[in-house]
This record gives C-alpha cells, sequence and structure tokens, in this order.
C-alpha cells in the first residue's frame, strides 16, 4: 500500500508517472475490498470504477474542474484518493463519512447525489455557471447504464445537446455486461453498441492514440472509430459528440481518452465499459450479491446469514406471491428494485405479472394507472424517498381519477446507513393532502400484511407504509385478512394522557405507556383517520399525545390536529416525530432514539410537557 | 353543417363513404372555430388535430380500442365526434364539459390527461392489461412533440419497446414547423428528420399505397419509407417500428396509413406532422396568440385587450427583469412555459441569462441547483401543479443541500377553467415538510413583489406562492425591498377572533373581519411561521381562524395548530381552506365562494361554529 499511503489528494496522484497508475489501481482495488468487508457499504460498483476514477483525477484538475458522480455509491475510490483514506473505517456510521457524495464532507464532492439520474442536470448547471462566469473549467457527470433509463437523464442530454459551446462531458459507465436481464429498449440499444468486434475495434483504436494526445489526432481517432460502427449513435442525435465504448479498466484507453476529450469543445458523451466487482472473482461471479453487503471475511466470501427475523420487505413479497395465487388480476410493478422491494420471488413464480419499468418512477405510476383502468389490479413496490419521483403522476393519473392502485411503501422514516438522501420521512405529509387516497401505516409485521390485503381491497388509491429492516417480530398469519377501513384500535387502557400512536411508533408508545400508565391506540390509517377514536380519545383524556416516524410538519399528528378543530374540540395536544432537519446515516434505533422516539424518549417528552402525566396546560382566556 | 350534424358517435363517423371524410373535416373545423371562439378554450391545437381524429375514429373501433390523448387540450373534435357537441358551448364552465379528457365524462375519455407526456405510459398500461386478458384491442397514444420531451416519455419508450407483441401504437402529433424556436435535442432532432424533400417524398409514398391496404404493402410502404430517408431513427433504437412522416392534414395519407399498422404487432411509432391553426388563417399565423384564446370574433380575429389589471404572471416577469437588471447573477428557467410564467420580455432582454429547459420540471430544478452550487442565483418560475413533478428534485437536489435556489410558484390555488388537473391545491402541505424551505404566500400584488425580492435575498431555497390571474389591483412599487424573514404583520385590530390569512385570503378575511369585527392578520410566511404572532394572537382572543386557499390537509392552517401544540397553547382553532376533494373547472371566483372561501362564507363559518363571534368550546376535562 506504498503508493496510495503517498496520494492524500489529487494533486498527490497527478505527480506520478503514468506508469505507476496501474500499481496504484491496485492497492486502491485492495484497500476498497479490505474496508468494506470490515465496514459493510457498496462493494460492486466500487470495485468496477476504481480505473475510472484514478483516470479522472489524474487527468483532469479536481476540484477546479468538477465531478459529479451519480448515484454516488461508487465513489469510495474518490473518497479514497480526495482525502478520506483514514476516515473510511466510519463509512455510513453514526458521525462518520457519508456512503455517498457530500458537498459539506468535501470539496472535491462537488454535488450530493444519492437517488439516480441527477448527474447531467446537476453538472450541466455547472457548466453553463462556468461559461456565464467565464471560468474555464470543465464539468463532467459520470452516470451508470440503469440510471440513465430515468426520464430526468433524458430531460438532461435533450436540454445539454443544444450548448454547442458548453463544457460538459457526460460519462457513461456501463456495466450491464454482468448483471442480470437488462431492463428496458436502453440498455438494449447500449448492448447492441458494445457487441462483438466493435467494442475491440474500439479498443484497439484507442490504444493507437496513445502516443498523440492533441487536438488533431483525437478528432482523427474520433471519425475514425464512428466510421468503424454506426452511422449515428442516440446520443449524436441529441447533440453530443460519441466517443467509445472503450475498456473502462484499461488505463492506457482510459487516460488518453480523456485528455483528448479535455482539448474538445461542446457537449462530450464518452462511453465506458466497467465491470461491477471488476477484481474480486466472488464479486464479478455475483455483483448483485455483492452490491451492498455488510460485513464479511473478503477470503471466504459473505456466508448465508443465520436465520434471523423477518424484514417487512420480506412480508410483502410474501404477501404478493399469496395475492397472486389467489388472484390473477393482480400485476406487480417495480421500478428497478426487485431485490430491495422483496420481488424475486414473485418474479418466479408470476413473470408475466412482473413488470421492472427501468428506474422510472414517473412511468411506474402511470402505468400502474393504464392497467387499472383496464381492471387490472396494479400493485406498484416503491420506497417512500423515492415515491417522491411519481408525485405528480400519483396526484393527477392515480388519485384524481380515483384509480384502484395498491402503493407498498418500503423503507418509509428513518433508513439508516442510506442517510437523508433515502429518508422516508415526508411520504404522510406528501399523500396524506391528496383526495381519494387511502393511507396506512404497519405497526408490526403481521398488521403489514393485513394492511397490504387492505390496501388491495379498497378500490382506490391506498398506500401501505412499512419501516426498512425487520419488525418486532410479530408472527404473520397465512391468511389474506383485511382490516376494517379507517379503524384504529386501543391497545393499552390508561389515564390522563392517550398516546395515538401510528405505525412502527406503537411498540416504543406501549413501552412509554406502560411507565405512564397512559392509554395507547394504534391508529393504523392515517388516511381516513379513525376520528371517532380521537374524539373518544379526547373525550376520556386530559390530553393527547401523537406519536409518528414521519416529519411532524403536516404529518399523522396534524391530522389529529384537524380533525379535532373540525370537531370542536379544545385539547392539549402534543405532536412528537421527527424533527424539521435532514438527519444524516447511522443506525436506525441510534437515531431514532436520538430523535426521542425510542420508549424512553416519547415518556421524556411527556413528562416534561405534562409534568409527569398531569398536563400543564397553558389555556389563555377560556 | 349536415355532415357534422349527422355524426352522434364514431360509429355514424365509420358509416360515411371515404369521400365525405375531407367534407367532415371541414365542418368540423368550422364547428371548432366558432365553439372556441364564443367559449374562449384551445383553438391552435384543435385545429390541427381535426383531421387526425377523424382518421382515428373512423379506422379504429372505439370505444373498444383505446385513445390516451396527451395534454387533451387538442380533445374538441374528439369530443365533438364523441356525442358531445351540443355540450360544446359549456366547455370548461361550471357544470359544463372539461377542456380536457376526463373518465367520468365519456366512455371514450379513456385516459384523463392535462399535464403532459402521461400518454404513453397510460397506453402501454392498457395495452399489456389487454395482452394480460386476452383481449384484442388496440391502444393508441397521441403525443406531441413538445411533450415528448419530458421524461416520463421516455421512461414509457424504453419500457414500451422491448415488448415485442404489444398491441401498442404511439402517434407523433408534431406541429412544431410553426411555432416558435423548438426547445431541445429532440425537437431538432425531429426537424431534422422531416426536413425538405423527405417530407415531401413520405407523402407521396403514403399515397401510392391508397388502394391495396393489405399487410404486405403495408410493409413494403414502410421499408421503401425507410430506405429513403435514414438508416434507423432514434424510435427504431427504441424497439419501435417507426413509420413516417406523414401529412396530419392528407385523410388520403392519414386513413390507409392507420388501417395499415392496425395490421402491424409489436410497437409501431407513426409520425405526424400537423400545423397548429390549421384552416384558420390568423391562427396558422400565429399560433402562441391563438394557443388558448379568450371569446373573439373570428371575422375580425383577436383583438388587443383593453388595459386591464395587473396579473401577478406579469408582476412576476416585471419584477425577474428588474432584478436581472440589477444582479448579473440572476438566471430564470422555466419548463417550456415562457408565455405562462410571463418570461417574454426577460428572454429578449437577457437571452443568455434565459433557459426553457422544454418541458421538463425535473430537470428545471436539478440544473437549477447545478447553476447555484456554482455561485448563480436561478429563478425557477413553476406552476404550482407542474412543481408536483419536480417534487423529488425539490428535497434531494435542493432542499437537502440547502442551495440557493428561488422559486416562483404561478397557479397557486383554484385555476378556474383548467379544473383539478391543474389545481395549485397541494404546494403548502408538500412544500412545508421539507426541510430548510421557506414558503410565502403573497396577498396582493405589491407583496408579490417584496416576497421575490425576499425569497431572492434569502440564502436557501425559498418559494412565493401567488394565484393565477390578476390580483386586488393593488400598486405595485418599483423598488426592490424585502421583507422581515418569517414576520406576519397585524392588518386589523378586531376583538374575540383572529384570523389568520395566508396570501390570497387576506382580502377575503378582511372582510370577515369588518363583519364580525375580528382582528386579520397577514401571515405571509407558511414557513417560517410567524410562531410569535401566533402566540400573541392566541393570548388576546378567544380562538383562531386560519384561512388559505390550500388544500387544510397539512396546509398552514395546520402548521398554526402544530405551533400552538408545540408552544403548549390550548386554544379554539377553526381551519378553513380547500376540502379534501378535487375541484372540478369553473370560474375561480365562483368555485371559491363554493367552498366557503370569498369573504361571506367566511365570516358564515365563523359564525356557525363561534355563535357569532363567540366561540362554542367544546371542552372536555378541562
Amino acid at each position: 500500500m506504498d503508493l496510495l499511503k503517498s496520494i492524500n489528494g489529487p494533486a498527490d496522484l497527478r505527480k506520478l508517472p503514468r506508469m505507476q497508475l496501474k500499481p496504484l489501481a491496485d492497492e486502491l482495488r485492495a484497500f476498497v475490498l479490505d474496508s468494506v468487508s470490515k465496514t459493510g457499504g457498496h462493494l460492486s460498483s466500487n470495485l468496477g470504477t476504481v480505473e475510472l476514477t484514478i483516470a479522472l483525477h489524474y487527468v483532469f484538475n479536481t476540484p477546479e474542474d468538477r465531478i459529479v458522480w451519480d448515484v454516488g455509491h461508487q465513489t469510495y475510490p474518490h473518497k479514497i484518493l480526495t482525502g478520506r483514506r483514514d476516515q473510511m473505517h466510519t463509512l455510513r456510521q453514526l458521525n462518520g463519512i457519508s456512503g455517498f457524495p457530500k458537498r459539506d464532507e468535501s470539496e472535491y464532492d462537488t454535488f450530493g447525489t444519492a437517488h439516480s439520474s441527477t448527474s447531467i442536470s446537476a453538472a450541466l448547471g455547472m457548466a453553463m455557471a462556468a461559461k456565464t462566469k467565464g471560468e474555464n473549467r470543465h464539468s463532467i457527470a459520470v452516470i451508470g447504464d440503469g440510471a440513465m433509463t430515468a426520464g430526468m437523464a433524458f430531460e438532461a442530454l435533450n436540454n445539454a445537446g443544444v450548448f454547442h459551446d458548453v463544457n460538459l462531458l457526460v460519462i457513461l459507465n456501463d456495466n450491464d455486461m454482468s448483471i442480470s436481464p437488462p431492463v428496458g429498449a436502453l440498455n438494449r440499444y447500449l448492448a447492441r453498441l458494445m457487441s462483438g468486434k466493435f467494442y475491440a475495434a474500439a479498443k484497439n483504436v484507442g490504444k493507437q492514440v496513445l502516443p498523440a494526445p492533441m487536438l488533431e489526432l483525437a478528432k482523427r481517432f474520433e471519425e475514425h472509430a464512428k466510421g468503424m460502427v454506426m452511422p449515428a449513435t442516440m446520443f449524436e442525435e441529441f447533440g453530443f459528440n460519441y466517443i467509445g465504448p472503450i475498456d473502462g479498466h484499461d488505463l492506457d484507453s482510459l487516460v488518453p481518452t480523456l485528455q483528448n476529450l479535455k482539448n474538445l469543445r461542446g457537449p462530450q458523451f464518452l462511453h465506458v465499459v466497467t465491470k461491477k466487482g471488476q477484481g474480486y472473482k466472488l464479486a464479478e461471479a455475483d455483483p448483485v450479491l455483492y452490491h451492498g453487503p455488510g460485513k464479511f471475511n473478503p477470503a471466504e466470501g459473505i456466508k448465508p446469514a443465520a436465520a434471523s427475523k423477518m424484514t417487512y420487505t420480506q412480508v410483502f413479497g410474501d404477501w404478493l406471491c399469496d395475492m397472486a395465487a389467489k388472484d390473477d388480476k393482480l400485476v406487480g410493478i417495480t421500478p428497478a428494485m426487485r431485490e430491495g422491494s422483496g420481488m424475486v420471488q414473485f418474479e418466479q413464480r408470476f413473470p408475466d405479472r412482473y413488470y421492472d419499468v427501468g428506474i422510472a418512477e414517473q412511468h411506474a405510476v402511470t402505468f400502474a394507472a393504464g392497467l387499472a383502468c383496464e381492471g387490472l389490479k396494479p400493485v406498484v413496490a416503491i420506497y417512500s424517498t423515492f415515491l417522491q419521483r411519481g408525485y405528480d403522476q400519483l396526484i393527477h393519473d392515480v388519485a384524481l381519477q380515483n384509480l384502484d392502485v395498491t402503493f407498498a411503501l418500503d423503507r418509509a422514516g428513518i433508513v439508516g446507513a442510506d442517510g437523508a438522501t433515502h429518508a422516508g420521512n415526508y411520504d404522510i405529509a406528501f399523500m396524506r393532502c391528496i383526495p381519494n387516497m387511502v393511507v396506512m401505516a404497519a405497526s408490526d409485521e403481521n398488521e403489514c400484511r393485513h394492511m397490504l390485503s387492505t390496501a388491495y381491497a379498497f378500490k382506490g388509491p391506498a398506500a401501505v407504509r412499512y419501516p426498512r429492516g425487520a419488525g418486532i417480530g410479530a408472527a404473520v398469519e397465512k391468511d389474506l385478512k383485511t382490516i376494517p377501513l379507517g379503524k384504529g384500535e386501543i391497545r393499552r387502557e390508561g389515564k390522563g394522557i392517550a398516546i395515538l400512536a401510528f405505525g412502527t411508533m406503537l411498540a416504543p408508545s406501549l413501552g412509554a405507556g406502560e411507565s405512564l400508565d397512559a392509554t395507547v391506540a394504534n391508529m393504523r390509517f392515517i388516511k381516513p383517520l379513525d376520528v371517532e377514536l380521537v374524539k373518544q380519545l379526547a373525550q376520556t383524556h386530559d390530553a393527547l399525545v401523537t406519536v409518528e416516524e414521519g416529519c411532524i410538519m403536516g404529518g399523522a399528528g396534524s391530522a389529529v390536529s384537524e380533525a379535532l378543530a373540525e370537531a370542536g374540540i379544545v385539547k392539549p395536544v402534543l405532536h412528537l416525530g421527527l424533527p424539521d432537519r435532514f438527519i444524516d446515516h447511522g443506525d436506525a434505533a441510534h437515531l431514532l432514539a436520538g430523535v426521542g422516539l425510542d420508549a424512553k424518549g416519547i415518556a421524556a417528552s411527556i413528562r416534561k410537557r405534562f409534568d409527569k402525566g398531569e398536563p400543564r396546560l397553558v389555556v389563555n382566556n377560556l
């Protein structure tokens, strides 16, 4: 690791002779593998970007030149080379460095990413700003072939292609070669572009240019490469100068090609082919398994985990298969999250009713609307944070037409290691304002299953939110029973204080209720809210406390306050939930405790406000 | 109009001999012109789709075959031919027919549209459902070249292209020929596709096929047309069978081509070229002016309107120019709404700082984020309803990174004739849950200007919402002064009841306050809320009433209740705002009165709840 240890920033890297880059890549790859095996995190994608990262920082004058890494989970080599090598052991942990680029973490992290397909828009913005300000810097977006399927990447290409003089380089990091069946027409197109001898020929061309990285030669290379291949690629139709594909693990192709590109004007498009998991045989063989592992021994590889508690994702996956077996109108839709959403088994058992639409949340929702128009019963499995991408479609295409679409909202609430970018904190607020919507929050695994059945049975748009990971370990019944629409339940009878718990907050609320001898209700429905239960609890208690794993602003607690106001009931209320700030990565349980959303914190908040159960009322003029 | 009168549905149309379609088109075009000149509405686009509509209903077996009209403002000919001829005089009026397709208005309106670029997703859903159910129906999306620039159209193409056996026809209605400078690389590409002799040649080919509409010939036609043009269009790269361009006003091209296409399997793409305003010289000459006119005399054309009250859009447009003149860091961004957002003058005066990014709200927001990263000051002008399309980008790219982007939210609240699809009812709820956001609502034109300056001066994401159309007629000052952040103001001192008015509801609240002798506050800020003012009003009044032109659920009123709860203040509250249902089209003032949001309605709601100012409290166990 001698070479790597000498690199404390890209300036050090740029002092190395070219021939040392390959040994550096070997060291960097070994470091990434060792580091991720100890902390967990993303592996396959980072092994795939080792050479590209070195080449970019070697050729371009970072941080003056801006690199925007799409999605950003492939930035560990970038972090290591930009002064964060010694912090890699804190990756994704509380107060440690983020698993994604983050503007306040490093000046080399020019744009925070995590949701996919934002890089071209951001880099174009930076490039146009440089032009406006008369600054001669490069702006570079590095985007994967998966991320390229999202509409916003297309919107950005469409916009960028018309600026003849913009200093923008889009690098397509195409690693589809080693992944499960490609999704969508674009990926199929890319596969054609890089198939067979075309790829080999292009590689050779890359090598020929090596000794003379001058503008004239660069142009000849470009024309040459084009002539050999196709008359025009799709990217050229968009106004980009397309070069590639080249081997993204071959520094002797990457470095001279990037050096040539530096001298070209206008929107440039470089197609780079890499292999996820490159250099670690086990990850190359199964890049999906090694996409985001926990800790493991690199020599032995990932061992099958001992049977642990069932995750909510598994509860959903099982429910989906069971309901599909019962009802042949069910179709399942995922925007590129087959594994994450627990749909592997569903795809295997019901391939004709399984749709992976690519990273395309907008389309996923409206496609579901179209299916629903014809009487099918679409179930859209989507992370809470990614439904933000399909928000207009949820309102305009589904809810407005009152179409029968079920939304299974995974990763609602605090998500832990992925941090603020992936937070499922806003869905309650942004969904409950939509007319016609039914919104439920599951308090345990079994209830999650029943809620999914309930949402599915409801003839209109309905969402069930559930958290990332395992629940409290409730036994999951096998039937497909539904629960009464808009009805909560009292789970503990107490005095003085009534705690109205939503979803995951039921368990800690019960704990708090025990210590305070408070009543605890499992509200189940955010919309329609169980207004009768709210009224009843208000009439029989001194104060109400709402608890939710979602933002307080506009959340379920606000729904309770609205219901009280609507009913003309005046009653002390305390809203507990997620505060009005972005919450960084860390262990989910720790983070929840940190914002007072464990049993102890809930009880403490109630005591603080109501003096151990006695409401301290500040009532004026009553 | 004898022919047209005989058509009470597509079945009647399909009985006509082919040679009568042309005279029918003439009658239909005259009817559209006459009808729109009397009601106002969309004109240019409807004159452009007369022949296409006739051909589609003539060739396809509607409503069994599904036509999804993208955006849907070009569906007047469709409405007239599908049994709604005699209702056209009620267009876009209260209880009249909608200006867009609407599922509950007609079985021929297979999918409600209005926001652009949803049609391919929806039609693909319908097509896959037909396949799943074994139904042999056609699904057809008709989408304009503008709508094709939005990311979700691309997402849908990417998904559709892989289904070899799907019965889907996408018709690109390309009318760019007569519109102001094309935006984006795609439009430039389409212009190349249809330029010069290619277009003429394709037209001739279309005519040759006329007598023999059989599969074999269709294929030959297709190959022929392709051979003449380009080796492969972008749409073929996506897996579609591309045919065209053909003349969309030539029924002798349209009908046989559609008949041929009916017999082809797999995803089909027909490129049709039409002219906005076709057949009405004035609209052909200025399709933008005749895009959505009010009433006018067809013989005379649209007359310059007498100077009327300034609209909020004009207030924004003037402010934008004034601020740009003062600060060269300002850049203005519109997602294809130059006219609608009042940016015509800005573009003329500051062309280098003007960005029309196409119908691409996602990109617009993240592009702004990229600009802001480099120290420029982007102002994104966007309708409230369209910000729903950029919601994730607002959270993930702008707010999370606390970037300095100003959002000018036009058409917030009730929008009138455009109806529920365009309602700006949700922005308060969906924005105020986002950390770091500043959200203001303008109560008059002058305050709007000051708020824009305030948002612009604020170093972070800030939005100013203002309504469609004219305000109360407040004189607009010329300076660029700001108002204190997070501070409201008391506008009327009264007793008992304090009305907390947000934005446009200030004027009717003052009216109500007058009749009730209530205090009235102009809250100005939704976020940060003026908590001190809320506390002060609570301490000095018997009850608080919040009034907003936005959904009650999660709205500004809820923010007030949250603040009271947070402060431990228990006080009767009444939330007035938009109810939890979608509100159809109609005159905005009427609609607002209909939901009790005029002075009379506000006063009545307060009286009803508080017995003419005396709070009737339902307080239990206090």
